[in-house]
Formats: C-alpha cells, structure tokens, sequence
C-alpha cells in the first residue's frame, strides 16, 4: 500500500493505537464523583495541559474537546453569529475555506449577515492588507484558515492577527490542516479561537479541540451536562482524548525531520517528473506552503484517470479534499485560484506526505504518471 | 473494584475494545474513492443496518452517528426549532428530561416558543393522555425520554405515539438509557426521531446515533463536508461506530438473561435491606421500570454519606445523574416526583446493575449501609 494522501486523513500512529488501547481500560467517568471519576478528570486536565503547552496558550485559555474539525468550525463561529443574531453585522473569510467554514458563512448571509469572501492569488494566498480594507466598524469575526488542505498555502495568520489587535472583531483560524505539522504559538497569531482535528495527525477520526482565548466568549452548539466548561455537553471521550494527546507529542517530537523529509519528497518529485520528461506545475504553492502538501498540475493528464490508474496499483492520491470527494464538482479552491475555465481543474491532483512516506512511494506514483503520459500520445 | 453506576457509564465490553483496536488498523476515510475509503463506507453501512435492524427501522430511515446522545438530542430538537424559527409554535416535553432535552426547551423558551413540561407521578411516570390534552394545533415537537435515567421508570412510548399518529407534530424520544437495555421497534413506538448513546452499554463514551424516520425533516447542527446524508459534517468516527455496532449485537443477545439478572439483584437488594432492618422506599418505581436502574430512597440515611463511604471501600454509586454529579444542587428529577421539601431528596441514591454486576457487590453494599445506619443511631 502507497498511500500519498495524508491531508485527507492519516493511519494512526501505534503508540496512539496503544494508549487508546489502554485508555479502554479506564471507563470512569469525568463527571462522576468517585475515585474513578476523579482520575479521569485529572486525565482530562493534564492532556488539556499538553496542548495548551504546545499552542503557548496561557493556563486561563481553553481547549474544548469536539469530535471533529468541522464541529469546532462550527462551534467557534456558529457561537458569534448566535451573539450577534439580533444586531446582525459583518463576517469575513476567505473563498478557500472548507467546506465547515465556508457553509456556516454561507448560512450567516441567509439569516442577514453580509459576508466579505476575500479571494486569494495564484499562490493560494490573501494579504493582511485586503483583511484590513475590508474591516468595517460592525465586523463581527474573521476567520482565515492557518494551511489550505487542497493545496498547503499557509496564511499570514500573525499579519491579519496584527490587523485584528485594534478591532473589536475576533479572529478564528481553522487550523485543522496546520496544527500538530507546523509550530503554532496562539500568542504570536493573537488568534481568539483555533480549530484543530486528530485523524490529520494519527490519532482516530472522531476527535478534534476548539482553542479559546480566555477572553473570547463563546456559546454552546450542543447544550446539556456541564462537561468542557459548560461549553459542550456530551460525556468526554476520553480514550480518544488520550490517543489525541499521545499524537500531538509524538507529532511535536518528530516534526523537524518530518519537515525535512516532506521537503525532500517534494523536491524528488519533482526532479522525477522533469528527469521523466512531464510537463507540470505547482497550484497554489510559494515558499511558505506547509511541507506535507503538495498540488501538481500535470498538464495534459486527466486527474480522473490518473486516479483510477493510482487505485489498481494501491497508490492512493486524490484530486480535491476528502469531504467532497464524493461530488464530481471540479475543486472550490483550484477554481478560486485559477478560474472554472482553467485546464487545471481536471489536470491536477494532491499528494500529500506524512508517517511512513518515503522515496520509493514517489517512484510508484511516477511510474503511473509515465505510462498515462505514454497512452495519451 | 464494585460498580453499582451502570447507568452513569459502563466498562467497555472486552469484545468492543478488540473490535476498535482492529477497526483501528484500517484508516480509510470512507469520503475517499479508492479501495480503502470504499471499503469503509461498505462498514459504515453495514454498521447502520445492524442497528436498523435493532430497531426494526425501515431501509429508507436513517442512522445518523453522533458523539454523543446529548448532541444527538440537540440535532434533533434544535432541527424543528430551526424549521419553525420565524413562525414559533408550541413544543411539549416531560419535566425529568435529561439535561441535554431539558436545556434546549428552555432555550427554545428564550426565542419565543411555548413550552409544557408535562408532569410526572411518583412512579415517574406521564400519561399519554396527559399529552394528548397538551396538544395545540401548533405543536411542533413533542420529546419525550423512554426511560429516565435517574429513576428507570418507562415511559408509554408507545401510547403517545398513538396520540400523535394524526397531529402534524413530531415525537422525539431520549432513548439513551433505553436502547439496549430493552428491545425497542420504532415502527410500534411511531417515533419521528430516538437518540441513543453507546458508552450506556458498553461502548466507549465519544460515540451515539440519531435514528430518523424517512418522512421526518433533519436540518445538521453541524455544517460542512456531505457526511451522514450531509446531516452531520465530520470524519466518521469508524473504529468507535465499529464498536458501538459490536456493543449493540452483544447486548442484544445477552438482553434476556441480563434482564432476568438485573431483576434477581434487585429483588436481592430489597431483600438485604429489609433482611437487615433498613427502611426504605423505592423512588419513582413500577413494574413498567427498565429493570438495570432502581433510586432508593434510604430513610434517615444521608445519600452524601453513603457516597463518601462507598468510594472509600471502592463501591460505586451515585446521588443523581453524572452529568450533573457535580454540581450540589439536589437532583431535579426527584424534586420533580416529590416537590423541593421532601427529605427523599438528600436521602436517596441510584444503583443501577449491567455487565458483571452481582450478589457479591450487593452485599458490599448493603454492609456500608448497615455501617451508616449504625453510626447515625
């Protein structure tokens, strides 16, 4: 198996299966009075404390376990419409969002919130100048995503934070395709919430955590017990919780030479399709991209054949984002970037690296590449 | 280790934490078009029959996995709020609800619907006809728990059902403290919409459903990706829906024997207390109770007490709900049997039975009991 997908979603590590494993064992309760209960609350404030580590968050913010990225997306920023609901305002975003950002906002606009889509380059990247153009005195929130998972542009998060200081306006990144691959310090972002999912870095699908700044309000999307502050109701999962945790320290232990492998891939990739003779592109990519994802388009290879092609050889690559793989629409974010007329949107596919990767899944990839090259003469 | 709170949580079957350990090892994401993110979406539906078939569903009505019960409780509520957000209307609900129903009526309140809290009797039981004489042409929702989760006692599901078959409102059951337990057929019950949760028996926490009937409206809580028939945006959670699935078979086939058992040790338990000259009562019960949850009232004895004690010996139980444990306030579902004066509410506590409860831990019990009753002569 070759599998060059990990922005869509990654095999779990097995230190992670591991403590997930053992976490079973402890069924206790968080909210339960006795001891049992007890130590699953201590267990559930010292892996908070992990990850406020790792984000540099002071010990007054808050970290709320969801069961996804997306339920955090929505949670963050269903919270301020909901605050807002009867004054209205102003929301803006960017037009590569994902689909748990982009639909919320596209809901907003529904219930009477005007919404700014601010588009990005070429590059797949916005300015924090054009977020300040944009800014109005009635802006409720911007949300810009950290790293683009279709084609791994990383936004000048600190920059539109900068912008933000002086404006009443909160700041929610989506940071699901970021957290855990680069170093984030939500201090130097001066962000107010950060979304952020396991299954990206090897913990299961099924969990994931909002950041809060401690002074940022925020309401339930799903009311109930008192659990995660009051802030969502649900009994704590509390082996995933774990397995979360495990993954983010082994993702923090490893990310200097994932990051120079990743970059290393890349470059062999590259090298191979130009020593091969394919004529591509790079979509969306600048010198800050995040390392493990990268958007070829080959120009002249349908990216519908080269996929089928991949999955009879056991190389798995995919031609958008996971989430909305399933719909045959050519990808949101290429046709931001490039325009619905543009040849890329049916020529191009992501590879994307992580645990495991390594040269030899590149060669297999362009082995397939060269013999769809050679059919198409 | 002796756990008398099978209804606060339960100890993971060891045939579920293999199960997830194995579901772990395939990482697919079942958006993904190639072998393995096809191949589970084939266990993802798979999974959904098993539990279709639990609940003699139709084909056509859908399992839509959650985190939890309670977000399974606020997608559907919080969905016909949303249907009938700008016309309101009329909602009707018990006055035992778990946190999770009973917080969004009272929010629902707050934006402008009118709300009934249905009474209950001391047996902790409404009458469908009570509900019956509720309705208004109006009504939109009626939500009403199958069992309580403090008390045990059953609700005549099936009754108001009947009441509702020719009112255009729908009828939402919490069966989070039913399902498993007892054997439910949503076709005899005529429920629009059951939540259930699976760390209630014997899954991990982090992992529930929504059953919806085919005809009923569903609008997602969470906005995003096209997962769950595009109800609930988010990853599926599969190693977790791979256990909940596994719990479900194994609770359905040890259901007859467990019943009987749990049945045995509470005769057992009321036996021992008289047998040792206790006084005590039976709160909210009848012979409709589902037979693993039984609220005693103890009298003369504090429950405060008997907790602290038990936990010293490692005995399990608890005074109210876990997902309001922590707070002091008396239990809410008691007060609302038997009114804020009666001393029942500081006396009382719930034991409740399930996988390797036995005489051995009654009798546990029963000692610290007796030791309490000693002590406060």
């Amino acid at each position: 198996m070759n599998y060059l997908d990990h922005a869509a979603t990654t095999p779990i590590h097995p230190e992670v299966q591991k403590a997930i494993f053992e976490a079973m064992n402890h069924f206790g309760n968080p909210s339960s009075l006795y001891k049992i209960g007890r130590l699953e609350k201590k267990v559930l404030a010292d892996c908070k404390q992990v990850i406020k580590d790792e984000l540099h968050a002071e010990n007054s913010d808050s970290i709320i376990f969801t069961a996804s990225g997306s339920e955090a997306n929505n949670l963050a920023i269903k919270s301020i419409i909901a605050e807002f609901f009867e004054e209205k305002g102003h929301l803006i975003t960017s037009n590569i969002e994902h689909p748990s950002v982009r639909k919320v906002f596209e809901w907003a606009e529904t219930q009477g919130f005007d919404v700014t889509y601010l588009p990005v380059n070429e590059e797949g990247l916005l300015s924090a100048d054009e977020v300040a153009a944009a800014l109005r005195p009635d802006t409720r929130l911007v949300s810009i995503m950290t790293v683009n998972n279709e084609v791994g542009s990383m936004q000048p998060i600190k920059e539109v934070g900068e912008v933000l200081v002086k404006h009443t306006a909160r700041f929610h990144t989506d940071a699901v395709q970021a957290f855990g691959q680069e170093a984030l310090d939500v201090s130097e972002l001066q962000v107010d919430y950060l979304s952020a999912s396991g299954h990206k870095i090897n913990a299961p699908k099924g969990i994931g955590f909002l950041y809060k700044k401690s002074s940022a309000p925020l309401l339930p999307l799903i009311a109930g017990g008192g659990q995660e502050e009051g802030l969502r109701a649900g009994t704590e999962n509390m082996p995933y919780i774990v397995g979360l945790t495990e993954a983010i320290k082994q993702m923090a232990a490893r990310r200097p030479e994932q990051t120079t492998l990743n970059k290393e891939l890349l470059a062999y990739l590259q090298e191979q399709l130009t020593a091969n003779g394919i004529s591509f592109e790079m979509n969306g990519y600048s010198e800050s991209n995040s390392s493990h994802v990268c958007n070829l388009w080959l120009k002249g290879l349908k990216a519908s054949q080269l996929i089928i092609l991949s999955d009879l050889k056991d190389v798995m690559i995919s031609a958008g984002s996971a989430c909305s793989a399933g719909s045959l629409k050519p990808s949101p974010v290429l046709t931001a970037l490039f325009g619905e007329e543009s040849e890329r949107l049916q020529e191009s596919v992501r590879i994307s690296f992580g645990l495991g990767s390594k040269r030899e899944d590149i060669d297999e990839f362009i082995a397939i590449v060269k013999n769809l090259a050679k059919r198409q003469k």
